[in-house]
């Protein structure tokens, strides 16, 4: 079914010395530590073409690429839609909200009317987990997951991992990882434990007990701390994860307030560590809750910079799809 | 009113021998069968230019285009942003929903502010019947028509006239097409009958008698079968209309199941003939209802095809009136 | 804080001799009568390029412009959409409505997480007055304010103050104009007395008094006169302001009617002031309440002038900020 007929040109402009073993990016789960290595290799020299005054290579001009969201996104949509044109392919934007899928039509034939347009490549967000997965079993154009459902958001990953080499260097074996918050929740969480535990990185997962639940923790290779101050000492880096307001009517923590007092990253909490620790948040922040305000702006946060990264890995990811299918 | 001032640059790829005969696309009824002919042949060629790797062209390099959508639509209005991309038109959208009309302009008011922004050409949808030729009337762009209230939607009806062409051969005089379902809010329908009884086909309209009204039947020469099953034993290709759900409140016919049951294609119905027929859908689909799965993906079915040579299509009428115009 | 670190590339077209006194445009407040004239003059050759056939300059090539509307907007958004693509930039767009703003993230945080993305100017929109100047402490790319809250709208002062010059002549000294209307809630007043008095023009303010707040036009060498019939036979232009419906509510004057009969500007109390004056409005246009329709498509109207003014403003703008920052 998975026909590879992406036949389309690109210029060669960094010359990968290996191509990647999938032909779709759905998850880290199936990305060798090859491919990760190649995948990070290769957003390090993208990322040096955007420190340039011009930030675009040609690479992928005339290959069309759809970003369909079935979700609302601001940063993952714009981070995608910046890659591309920096790549300078054509895009084009499909949003659920004024779409036919308001006419009952399957998210199969939503798909395959938009990829007889001859479509190369399909960005992908949607609510239902293994939406992509589905797709591309019926679909030649490869595809991206940009999120989907609770299962992964491979690239938000991807860039994390950016980010921790820039700061601690390029091998990650052994560095010491906290992902802290929701896990039962978090797309993030589950691609950052694929990666993470590949490429030989420690993962301990903190937070409250009714957020982590134990089917996810058992799969993979990582220690749980229920005690945030105790992960925070542990680690070289944390990443915070966003508690999602809209999952309060949900019995899961008594309220936001005592969600901060528990198991909130505070300046005051940091230094009481004895050591220095890096900060990362996938965002958008809710200030005062989960983090505060002077540790997300502070010195030891790399928020802002994961963001730059964001754009880089994403154009690794879309410049190493096209190359393996070309 | 109209004066011709489009004066932009066009870039000559195909050399039409002729030109099209009107300034704008309103409808199929405004065609000569010149016209016809010569939007089918410049299709079918910038069809080829699909298949490239390749798939753009420069002849609208410097031209702007407007997609003006007062009603949701995903894949016309990407089927022409794709258009306009690969012919290198620079493209601006506007959507009712975020624009100036919820602040009570006129339709007038809006059109004019963005030709004066100097915009060549305006492919617009309107919920209004004849909305476009108003404008048409008073504006000096180029307008091609995307669907206009119940009246027409005749690219939609070009891209299944070319779809035809593929299947049995460039000539479509005594081609027995069956058009089957909701005529009566039906403009795909119109531009079809317009088309088909232009070109010499024969047409036959089936369906329920609640559905097909009098007055517009009787306005073409085509035959009415209110059984389904002997229209498409009559017919080379059955265009399956999609019954709008949105209509349900009105008692026309009885239930989705029993329309369905009596006026669905199934596969059974169609192995029942004795000889194979095409069939055509303009999407998007009803499953189960007014066309089973297993004939939508089936081998008689041309619906991914039209959905291709809508772009062509598209391109083909875009690159006309720009010549046209010049 | 205000570090000038846009470095991107841009091509000089047209040579500007001098450059802005300021990195954003926030406001005509901040604007010098020497910026102010830079940028008019500047628009006038823009002006030009935009009557050719190719109306596309290299200038912005490379540069990356996000366009953040936190409030609807057509023609103000497409006027700069348009004039950053006349410009060769690439743009972004941004709509609140699909944003992370409504998951609870502050505006800094939105507008950093798109400038870490390396975006080199940001157009913006917002129903808070002052929130432009909020960001421009805050970030290094280069702002122009597309409308704050009750506060400004520079850009559209200065198409005004061209589509003034190219009827009356590049010198705006002694120039009497009046504006006419919902002075206490237009961005448009406030700007136009800010650039208006600046270049020497003079101003009369005419309306009810309910809509005519002292606090406003003590701050400014204005006039105030009640009786709109006065204003006009005074002035040589008169800008009619916009009736916002939405404030309808407010006992501010007591029905469309009878703000129609005592303020709002005919064919017929035109031709009683034994003089011909030149008619000026933002849009949308409110047919028979502030303007009569005969009026508004009359010999006296620029108002589609106006729209036009509007790209070469926004392109001289963007240009010469641009210039201003590299």
């Amino acid at each position: 079914m998975q026909k590879n007929n992406l036949r389309f040109r690109i210029i060669i402009y960094l010359r990968p010395l290996m191509k990647l073993s999938t032909r779709n990016l759905l998850g880290i789960r199936d990305l060798t530590k090859e491919d990760i290595t190649l995948i990070l290799d290769t957003a390090a020299q993208f990322k040096e073409v955007l420190q340039r005054p011009v930030k675009k290579v040609p690479s992928l001009r005339d290959v069309t690429i759809v970003n369909l969201f079935f979700e609302n996104s601001t940063r993952t949509r714009m981070s995608f839609e910046l890659a591309e044109k920096r790549l300078s392919a054509d895009t084009l934007n499909f949003s659920a909200s004024t779409s036919s899928t308001k006419k009952g039509e399957t998210l199969l034939d939503t798909v395959n009317n938009i990829l007889s347009m001859k479509v190369d490549m399909v960005v992908m967000r949607h609510s239902a987990s293994g939406a992509p997965h589905f797709l591309a079993k019926h679909i030649p154009a490869a595809i991206v997951n940009a999120g989907d459902g609770v299962n992964e958001h491979p690239t938000q990953a991807l860039l994390e991992a950016l980010s921790i080499q820039e700061k601690f260097g390029r091998n990650l074996e052994g560095r010491k990882v906290a992902i802290i918050g929701d896990i039962s929740h978090s797309r993030v969480a589950m691609s950052d434990m694929y990666l993470l535990t590949k490429m030989g990185a420690e993962v301990t997962i903190a937070g409250p007990p009714t957020l982590i639940p134990k089917y996810l923790t058992e799969a993979f290779d990582v220690r749980v701390e229920h005690d945030v101050k105790k992960a925070l000492q542990w680690c070289d880096v944390a990443n915070v994860l966003r508690i999602q307001l809209e999952r309060l009517d949900q019995p899961l923590f008594s309220s936001l307030r005592e969600y901060n007092l528990q198991y909130g990253v505070s300046r005051k909490l940091l230094e009481s560590l004895g050591k220095e620790i890096t900060i990362m948040h996938p965002g958008p922040i809710n200030r005062g809750v989960e983090l505060d305000s002077d540790v997300a702006d502070g010195p030891c946060s790399i928020i802002l910079p994961e963001v730059e990264n964001g754009v880089a890995v994403r154009m690794a990811v879309l410049y190493l799809l096209a190359d393996r299918n070309n």
